[in-house]
């Protein structure tokens, strides 16, 4: 079996990259270890950047995102007994942020794919990346089959098999592990606040989100070794109420609790993301903590890169763009790096903060609530800022 | 003898405070314990914010200040191989920085308040501060001398004897030390360029200033515990063009070295800034690494805030602005806190550094230096943020 582009992976990266590519008639073979029923229901982000979804609606997959996505034009931050409404109407004229599951991403790119005669193919197992160094990859699965590529999408996330497969020395692996988990849990109650409250108090951090007009999304701080089942319904109704009932008139409804989950809260980056005729792509080549809302907005970064790369070098036989991939995304990824460690710091409690931290962090709190300009750099930043590329690829 | 305000220290903060009570008719009597030509020619700060300089023009002792300081509209910050200029024109209309030498502010002040008649008294020996739990303080010095006065003022600098003579328990203190020092050195040649050049190179921070058009100002990151002695001319010159001269065309011109020493890194706030009738001002209160330029200019805010209370107090024997001097003074102290930290952490290597808050870093840089609104959070802090009391005190 032969195709363009072999893609490792059906999440948001290889599927929008599938679809970008079919777009620019190039071909290519989506291959996922889970079924089709599994990462359509897989809980993730939720929180779409403008260039996201200007990238989504461009390529006409944006259709149920427009009608059931919730815009957002501003978050809450919450400390100190008051709420601080951080504006992006006004801060940053013309842009937003779109509550949109990722799930629903995922399950509209597989509908795109699927009308348009794409071959995704689900529940393949043992996939293998070959002869990336040479000009002649392939990828084996399943019981010995093999597919014939061009070049290989690693869309794999953290854990899969593309990162590994470069050779030792090649990357550079930075991370940086926090102390601090996060309980994320999905309920089946509507939101108590139009917008998301991102509030920081003695007792850690909570986030108050949601998913659609009746589904609310919360996370909170707990330490990293955290065991979901130690976290009975009325324990995080508790916690929550104690981290988010903080101002006057704001009472937290309850519901019945769909899923609960522990994410680890770690920034990693591998560099480059690329080796011979593999490219690295969301997950696969960095990870950042959730506070910023910007793991899939940067996957989605890194597959307009790529599908421009793949585009000319099918155009033209030019490797140019190709060869200059990892350093293209890296600083995006770089920024979106440290506005996600930025956002973490700012809200989070550490065991290890001293009365002097806790201080600045109260500062930079205040700070980043009166100051226009400082209100500006997270509101650009939450917002996403433009692409290199251009508002929409040119 | 008796005065209504007993001063502690002549530097910047005790003078014009014993300064702007003249001018609002309350008198007071400045003990130091240094000589006037000791205090006069300590080289410390020399970048004065806008508010600074409107505070001294106000009270009658800007004439040289506006004649010889050095108004700048900008800073360059310089890293990888290039310089980025923060253009205060630009991002902070109207309000800019003066480079103008401590020492002449001192010399300054010292003027003024001899030529009105004032009590300023040098080489003071043993002053001791007695009394302030109840209404009656006084000060003693020398061989039994005793100053009866209402109030006392604290501004005597982190080694002074105000602090301590605090009862133990009331104060918490805030210490964050870091883990490097400044070098710092005065040199006879014309600055190498007309703005101040903050370097973040891997060999460490260098900072190029100046105190006039004759007089070169330079900082090298060095060691905690570096003794100056090690740092002849040649290897100061040598490191610091190693750090300055990374952008093309950028040459740095040498000369005598008049004075050299050694600064540590500290973030400091002593909380509250008072205690019965002791008022704690500039550094006997809190201290920062100087990398922000802001320990004058918080010593000054301390006192417009300490005189305005003071005026009240006399005008109608209210304590209330005196009761509230600490929390009024310590938003401002904490953001300069904040600010400074901020400065220091994005511009210096930490040995402690891994390869990921490395490219933080210089992410951090690649942010301030091309969004507008991160420019402006540097910016709008430099030159300082306005007066909680306006413009003028009023």
């Amino acid at each position: 079996m032969r195709t363009q582009v072999g893609i490792i992976g059906a999440g948001p990266a290889g599927l929008l990259l599938s679809h970008l590519l079919h777009l620019r008639g190039i071909s290519s073979v989506v291959l996922e270890r889970r079924s089709r029923e599994y990462v359509e229901k897989r809980v993730r982000a939720g929180v779409l950047e403008q260039g996201t979804v200007d990238t989504l609606v461009a390529a006409g997959v944006g259709e149920r995102l427009l009608r059931e996505g919730l815009p957002h034009h501003g978050i809450e931050l919450r400390y100190g007994g008051a709420g601080h409404r951080i504006a992006f109407e006004r801060l940053v004229p013309g842009r937003a942020i779109t509550v949109y599951g990722q799930q629903e991403v995922v399950k509209d790119l597989i509908a795109a794919r699927l009308a348009a005669g794409g071959d995704v193919r689900f529940e393949v197992e043992d996939v293998a990346v070959h002869g990336i160094g040479a000009d002649r990859p392939y990828l084996t699965f399943g019981g010995g089959e093999r597919l014939d590529c061009d070049v290989i999408a690693g869309c794999d996330g953290f854990h899969g098999v593309s990162r590994p497969s470069i050779p030792e020395g090649v990357l550079t692996l930075h991370q940086r592990d926090y102390p601090f988990a996060w309980l994320g849990v999905l309920a089946r109650v509507a939101p108590s606040a139009e917008e998301l409250i991102y509030a920081r108090t003695e007792r850690g951090f909570a986030l108050h989100s949601m998913r659609s007009p009746e589904i609310s999304r919360f996370y909170l701080q707990v330490p990293p070794d955290t065991d979901p089942a130690d976290w009975p319904d009325e324990r995080v109704w508790a916690e929550l109420a104690a981290r988010l009932e903080t101002v006057p008139g704001f009472t937290l409804a309850t519901g019945e609790i769909l899923e609960r989950g522990v994410t680890p809260m770690r920034g990693f980056v591998a560099e480059p993301m690329q080796y011979g005729r593999l490219y690295l792509a969301g997950d696969a080549a960095h990870i950042v903590p959730p506070t910023g809302a910007k793991g899939l907005n940067l996957a989605v970064a890194d597959v307009r890169v790529l599908t421009e790369a793949l585009a000319r070098f099918y155009a033209d036989g030019s490797t140019e763009l190709l060869d200059g991939y990892s350093a293209a995304c890296l600083k995006r990824v770089w920024r979106a790096q440290h506005f996600s460690w930025w956002m973490t710091t700012l809200l989070h409690t550490f065991d290890s903060d001293d009365a002097y931290e806790r201080r600045l962090q109260l500062s930079h709190l205040d700070y980043v609530t009166s100051s226009e300009a400082a209100a500006t750099t997270l509101a650009e930043n939450y917002v996403g800022l433009p692409f290199e590329d251009g508002p929409d690829g040119a």
